[in-house]
């Protein structure tokens, strides 16, 4: 398997020209982050990814953790690894400066997380939980909690978990039974099974701190009566020495079809008389702080779908220039060829560049509309920004995992037979990026909310700003003119006519006939996904073009011919996916399913 | 992991309503093939997967075949069943009654290792492979090799290999490079390393009979050069006995994403001297007899599609009908619900079913034509069936694989976080579908088959015949008008444009531009493959519709929705992908890949 690469220039390419980072540097908090210095952080970022992380992934994949007594030993060398890693003060580089963090912008963690994701997802999945839990602490935890976990959890010499999913409980968290019984000094006595934990057991901290769905005694039914829980592994003393052992365990790890070396736990809570834990935040009001922590999840996962699509896609393209196999139809009589000058071969490569060139744009910038909406200091345009950044995190979370399933399932056909055999590392990616669809929410989930909360509740005000912006992209395509940016404006405005078509059917039938907008929830959003990408790679050729008139650079033609294929390729497709959104859901709902 | 079972009314519908089951019973040896017949064996045959080969499939995945000084142990319980399989006569049903074969219709044959390969397709890769050596050795082999090897293989007593890749000759078959020597005796000393070769070792029989590609000393350059051989395990004495030893030896076992239970071997003939081999056919041959078993493998590596398809459906279905969550979003304050009723899981659901049916509908019709092909009595007739059959080999392998992998990952969907578990059993459809689309070449090579052998050379007629069905059974929904039949014919019919446009294109550019034509070689196949979806199952839906004059039934109204489902969500990408096919090209080729 080869070792991962941070794509630099790409990554540079997009904060700088499509997320606009030069702006970003003026909001208030980001001012020390001029290019020079981004250019830097992401250069050694790069260095420990492939140094030290991507040397893991395969080790990690085929050792997997696996846990004795009780307790998780990760992967060989998963120690040393995450000790480097909080040295080198990577753990959660966007937290606030007041509690140790770095206080990064968004856009940029962004670039920097992808590159952990590449490199090795199944490790990255432990900071970015311990990054949730700091998020939830920072904005729902008393001063008291914050004062004894949030330093050490942001110095990673704690780490962070999640706990929702409860056997009957998974993307229907109403059903949460675990529960929590004051003890009248301020603690909580927890009791229930959680699974699905990921880093709920490992041996790389000496302690964790574990966030926790449960029910007071007198809480309402459904997601109105669900509170949430601080649960140390290890009580903590006042003088913030380790105490004693709390009442959680592992008591087994799932089998997975991939990220191996990411234990994912099934906890138990009070089999000896109940956890001790802390509220976090008021009673009863534990998912909305969840939902918060959820958001920024969702945009984390989505960020691991451009990532795996990136790690496959390099993977792929390294493969196809080494290996020589057949000829070039259109030349008789010539050498054997690597398979790269294979047309199919190009096509399935170019479906995977193209598509993950586009996810990481868009990703990026929806992040720098994060930034904006936290730091800007005008309210309306926070207010925009957030609005876009609401809309866009289940386009983010559903289409580029979507995406990224597909592309590193091309990425194993690149290599033919080998890309069976384990060893190649190809069928790892897709085996890793499977779980992307379904964890922090199934795509169906996102989908749901992009047309509930995100869509019908403003009326389509949010998605038709973005609309709106796609056409004037499109506008200047056809206004730059000539071949083929006239043909690109064509094929963008085509799809943006597409989408809206199929929002105007949404917001018809959403109040009228819930049952066929869910039933047309998914391919709206694939379509909403596929033009928002064709959106980013427009903005990207115009850029290219106007960076070329300065003279001739392969980086930037490139630029274009990946736009035109997009279009060509897959903003073709929204047509037929706007036929199945306005036309597809009686058919749906009336099938036989016996 | 539920158990697999047969879909026995499906199947009977589709042999004898689509398939023509009655009609083939009218062919010179295949009288005995009464509809009451068939559904006897296919009956037996569903009670043996279910009963035998379905239970181990989990087994064989998790423990995989293993080798220790040079032997292959196959996982627990599989010598007991192939013992069963072949006391139970189900090794080769379709060889020719003179060598011990049951001489069934390639129809019936086909519904029958639909069931073996949904059942425990590693297991039935054994078969499979045998079944490709009879048919070499019954077409090509001597008397003297047909009275040694034949009934013994058609008994299942010995199994038989194809030996055809080597390291640098995957695709690319020109570059082999393993060596015969004559030995003036009519033998020749093989030697040489093969790779990817099933079940090249096993311990369910005594011998093992492989048949493998090498050149001989003076056999000129590339694919004109290459002779086929058969090289026993053990040679064969005069008296039927076993013998000596061969110089062959399986050297390893590749650690693959799926199949686990049948072992790909890396074989070395000729170690110590070289292996003994005889020649099948004439020197320099060999490709040719290859290609011919190679057309079985490909129409059975796409039932494979099928069969696993079919498979994953049957679990998801069941999952969704027993898991609860949720509520309905139609019905405000209703009790929780099975999953089988989101909006979305239906969609997943119905995705899987109507491709599942059109795949099956499909390979059962090219099965038919193949008995018709060969067993007609008149030759006009044989040569249309055999011209229809040579176009759709590359269609049934290419889309039937690649539909299955996207069906079997639907499948992994529908179960949410359960899907991601290993021993849910759907990530093994979807880990087992994943090589269907690369092995008997991967669907680039089917496209290119498709594009040059297929529809170049006879100028379209082939496929302009398939097309002009295509439109009559789109006229006949037409005809019978009414809710959903007329929209039925008017998708059917504008696929089918789609479909014409392309091919137009397609006979145009492959002479002229063979990088364009090859640059969109899978689309169009894909294309094609959507619309001979269709085409089926229009006609199941028209077949239905008279059905249903005689009474309701759910079976037959479920086909109408189905086929309305499959128009709705399937062929409205037909546009698309003709788009694609004559625009997508240029950006294709021209696409930068460093």
């Amino acid at each position: 398997m080869n070792e991962y690469r941070a794509p630099l220039r790409e990554m540079q390419f997009v904060l700088s020209e499509l997320a606009g980072l030069n702006e970003l540097a003026s909001l208030p908090g980001c001012e020390e982050n001029s290019p020079d210095l981004v250019e830097a952080i992401l250069e050694e970022a790069g260095k420990f990814a492939t140094g030290v992380l991507s040397p893991l992934n395969r080790v990690g994949d085929r050792d997997g953790a696996r846990l004795a007594n009780g307790e998780v030993k990760t992967a060989a060398g998963w120690q040393q690894a995450y000790r480097q890693f909080c040295e080198a003060g990577w753990t959660a580089v966007v937290a606030e400066p007041e509690h140790g963090g770095q206080g990064l912008p968004r856009l940029v963690g962004t670039a920097i997380n992808e590159m952990w994701k590449s490199a090795n997802m199944a490790f990255s999945l432990c900071p970015m939980l311990t990054n949730g839990a700091i998020e939830a602490v920072t904005l729902r935890g008393s001063d008291a909690l914050k004062a004894t976990y949030l330093e050490r959890m942001v110095s990673g010499e704690w780490t962070g978990t999640m706990n929702l999913t409860e056997p009957q409980a998974g993307s229907d968290l109403a059903a949460v039974r675990s529960k929590a019984v004051p003890q009248g000094d301020g603690t909580y006595r927890i009791s229930g099974q959680k699974i699905f934990i990921t880093y709920g057991e490992h041996d790389l901290t000496p302690n964790i701190i574990h966030l926790v769905l449960a029910r007071l005694p007198d809480a309402p039914e459904g997601v109105k009566g669900i509170s949430l829980f601080l649960v140390p592994k290890f009580l903590v003393n006042d003088d913030g020495s380790l105490g004693a052992r709390n009442d959680v365990r592992c008591v087994s790890l799932e089998h997975k079809l991939g990220i191996h070396a990411s234990p994912t736990c099934v906890m138990s809570y009070g089999d000896n008389g109940g956890a001790v834990g802390y509220m976090v935040g008021e009673p009863n009001t534990g998912l909305a702080t969840m939902f918060v922590m959820m958001n920024a999840a969702r945009f984390a996962v989505g960020l691991e779908g451009v990532a795996l699509a990136e790690r496959a896609w390099q993977q792929a393209r390294d493969y196809a220039h080494e290996r020589v196999q057949g000829y070039n139809p259109a030349v008789r009589g010539g050498e054997r060829i690597a398979i790269v000058q294979h047309p199919d071969v190009r096509r399935m490569l170019m479906l995977m560049k193209s598509q993950t060139e586009a996810m990481r744009a868009l990703a990026c910038v929806v992040a720098a509309a994060m930034d904006k909406a936290e730091r800007h200091p005008d309210e309306v345009q926070r207010a925009q920004a957030q609005s876009f950044v609401d809309l866009m995190i289940p386009v983010v979370k559903g289409w580029c995992t979507e995406t990224a399933v597909e592309v590193a399932s091309l990425g194993v056909q690149v290599h033919g037979g080998m890309g069976y055999i384990e060893e190649t590392g190809a069928a790892q990616h897709l085996r890793d990026a499977r779980i992307t669809t379904i964890y922090e929410g199934t795509t169906a989930i996102q989908a749901n909310d992009f047309i509930g909360r995100k869509i019908a509740r403003d009326k389509g005000a949010a998605i038709g700003q973005v609309i709106a912006d796609v056409r004037e992209v499109a506008a200047a395509c056809t206004v730059a003119g000539g071949e083929p940016f006239s043909r690109l404006g064509a094929a963008l405005n085509t799809s943006a006519n597409a989408l809206t078509s199929s929002v105007v059917w949404m917001l018809r039938s959403y109040p009228e006939m819930p049952g066929e907008a869910h039933a047309s929830a998914v391919p709206l959003l694939r379509l909403a996904g596929l033009v928002c990408g064709g959106w980013q790679l427009a903005r990207a050729a115009l850029v290219a073009r106007r960076k070329l008139e300065a003279g001739e650079d392969p980086f930037f033609s490139a630029k274009i011919t990946t736009a035109c294929f997009f279009a060509d390729h897959l903003l073709s497709q929204a047509d037929g996916l706007a036929h199945c959104v306005m036309h597809g859901a009686p058919a749906t709902l009336q099938g036989v399913l016996d």
